[in-house]
């Protein structure tokens, strides 16, 4: 049967966890059930909610003491037949966590599609595969840089900056989320210039690097944007997601007038993620939820900058991302934030060759520049798959032997 | 000057708030600005985040131990110039809670937005005054009443519930917002039935009972399905806006071949707002952005149920839907949960005249089903308004004795 199963953590004074559960597999179904004539419970049966299971944690002193009482902790699943909602995502949302997400501390930290549901969700149109293929980059990490302090400034600021970052050899270059439309670098006039730059870099390097226009604006024009977008050549999306809707994400992935990849950037998903009581898991939020609406790339902080997840957190979503489907493509993992070409060797550890090496700062403040910063990044990455330390490498490559001066190295200990 | 100012409530371990605050201003603008050349900072002045307070606050022990280390709480403004967005709701989300809501322990508790930028937002199309037009209610809180069990029942379950709420005399009926399109019960079955029987009690009672229909499906469908529900003569259309996003609810109220009420439901926002330290402020999200984007009602937690919200939190929703202002209409609070005919004269005390009353079981539990649950709570606004406690008015209402037999009445004590 067709169902959709959540996992909650739930802290929950009573501790009555059989009550709870039934309380909630009705509750967000039919809404009763004892007191039905049976008739009705043979027509309702099917729709349902069932308690999959009960999975008691221990207490948590610092959590009894932050709310004053005795809180148990569990972990619930329950199971809702597809029969009740449509299948689209703010469908499955208002069913499992609609009513839910209001009453008391609950968590949703999972959500598995059982039966035909999961065909309902596209997942990447290229994902990491179709990605490679476009650079026709096989066997190493992509490396992707930031665009930099660029509200304010014009396109030769820009375009000088986009050539910069594709000099040093990175494979990606994003848009900064916090650059919308506006009249010095307007959204057509980026793709552009951007693909003239880029073009160029080719013509003299070999090198592709592709660009992540953001696509920003009201949510009904945003499908006719990316189509332009399209037809001017953009090579992918940079899309705020959390700030509009994930089924917004999936339209944008279906609409075969649009074909590109899509980046999926995290802004504003911390509003409902990082509480232990409430929201979403990371894992579901930034890893299941991004592939299965479609999201080429998955933009979240590493946990190693100042901005960072905690380690488990980040490996959870990237496992989300990564793990093998038959259904959907894979999506490339993004850990970002505080990264710099010495913690190459600890990425490639913690997040293998599927992911993508995402740096702002630890590309523009190289002393050579981007260029110098984006050379490092690869170099850097050379030297891991090559099982050079990067010490080693160093000694051929002034770019990495630079960044290293200026920022050291992580030592990757396991 | 257009600008856009954010209020955040921050816990941090440094408590170092200037150079926090100054960080946020310039991280979330212009990146960068001590070391820019003079002509670059005039060139870039006008684009430059601005910090317009910082108050610190009390430490809280109970935090400190939470968290196992001392940490400092402040409300930090900052002021984000408007030429940095394009008016839209996703870019504003993103500027100042974009990156910012995976930085830390920040929660979003307001946004003021000053000069033209409010005039990118269309507020209520038809506000408490229109719908007291429509309804020809202007003296006394609406009241509504909420279909309860009706996954997998067929139409003829659905119109005979309907029937029964609205003999009640009851204002507002709304869908259960987890009955998404079925075939049994399908959106536009549901208006067409729904609109035949309450034309018929019309005809009967002469009392008018607006019937509001969930919108469900695909975002890129919702607006050509609302127009048909318009079309066939929907009196209002409900929503779960955080399944989607605030700017579809926007877009639908713009949109003037729908030109039906809005009755934002809160499903889902409970993932980003009761956490202390991550996510909005209550009165922000289902209050201020709800009512710029246009929602004619805000349903939230009643403070008073088994789902309660905090009364300052309830209440400050209220506030701001309902607050005079020359560019918006108001909208109306709407406090659901737990909500049965003896609590009307807390309600009124707590959300005044211009507010809806809106209980599920303490209408539809009532001993005479739910017309006597309607009668029972129009009969307690009556008594209210007319100085009588329930007690003397339930002499007269035999549904109002009921009622408070069953579930007694609360003490109004200030």
């Amino acid at each position: 049967m067709s169902e959709v199963i959540a996992s909650y953590l739930i802290h929950d004074p009573s501790g009555n966890w059989e009550k709870k559960a039934e309380g909630i597999a009705l509750g967000l179904t039919i809404g009763s059930w004892t007191n039905l004539p049976l008739l009705e419970q043979e027509q309702l049966k099917k729709h349902k909610g069932r308690v999959v299971s009960i999975a008691p944690l221990q207490d948590c002193d610092r959590v009894n003491q932050y709310l004053d009482k005795q809180v148990a902790q569990a972990i619930i699943k329950i199971a809702y037949p597809a029969a009740n909602f449509s299948a689209d995502l703010p469908a499955v949302l208002t069913t499992v966590f609609g009513k839910l997400s209001l009453d008391g501390k609950v968590k949703l930290i999972d959500l598995e599609f059982h039966g035909d549901l999961l065909q309902a969700f596209p997942g990447p149109r290229f994902g990491v595969e179709g990605i490679r293929k476009k650079l026709g980059v096989y066997d190493r990490p992509l490396v992707m840089s930031i665009f930099k302090g660029v509200i304010g400034r014009d396109i030769q600021y820009l375009t000088e900056q986009l050539r910069e970052q594709a000099l040093g050899g990175v494979d990606l270059v994003k848009d900064d989320e916090i650059l919308f439309d506006n009249e010095l670098t307007p959204f057509e006039k980026r793709i552009v210039e951007g693909k003239r730059v880029l073009d160029e870099v080719y013509e003299e390097t070999r090198h592709r690097t592709l660009y992540a226009v953001n696509l920003t604006g009201r949510t009904f024009e945003l499908k006719e944007k990316a189509r332009r977008a399209a037809e001017l050549g953009a090579d992918a999306l940079l899309f705020n997601v959390f700030a509009y809707g994930l089924d917004v994400l999936q339209a944008l992935r279906e609409d075969d007038e649009i074909g590109l990849p899509i980046m999926a950037h995290p802004a504003v998903s911390g509003a409902s993620t990082p509480s232990e009581f409430y929201g979403f898991s990371y894992s579901l939020l930034l890893g299941k939820l991004l592939r299965i609406t479609g999201a080429d790339f998955s933009l979240f902080p590493s946990p190693y900058g100042s901005v960072a997840l905690p380690f488990e957190d980040a490996v959870s979503i990237s496992d989300e991302l990564i793990h093998p489907s038959k259904q959907l493509k894979q999506s490339f993992p993004v850990p970002s934030a505080g990264i710099h070409p010495g913690m190459v060797p600890l990425l490639i550890r913690d997040f293998g060759i599927d992911s993508v090496i995402n740096a702002g700062g630890g590309v523009h403040g190289h002393p050579d520049g981007a260029a110098g910063g984006g050379r490092a990044f690869r170099d850097a990455i050379d030297a891991v798959l090559n099982g050079q330390t990067l010490q080693e490498a160093a000694q051929q490559s002034e770019s990495l032997k630079k960044a290293i001066e200026l920022w050291g190295t992580v030592e990757v200990t396991s």
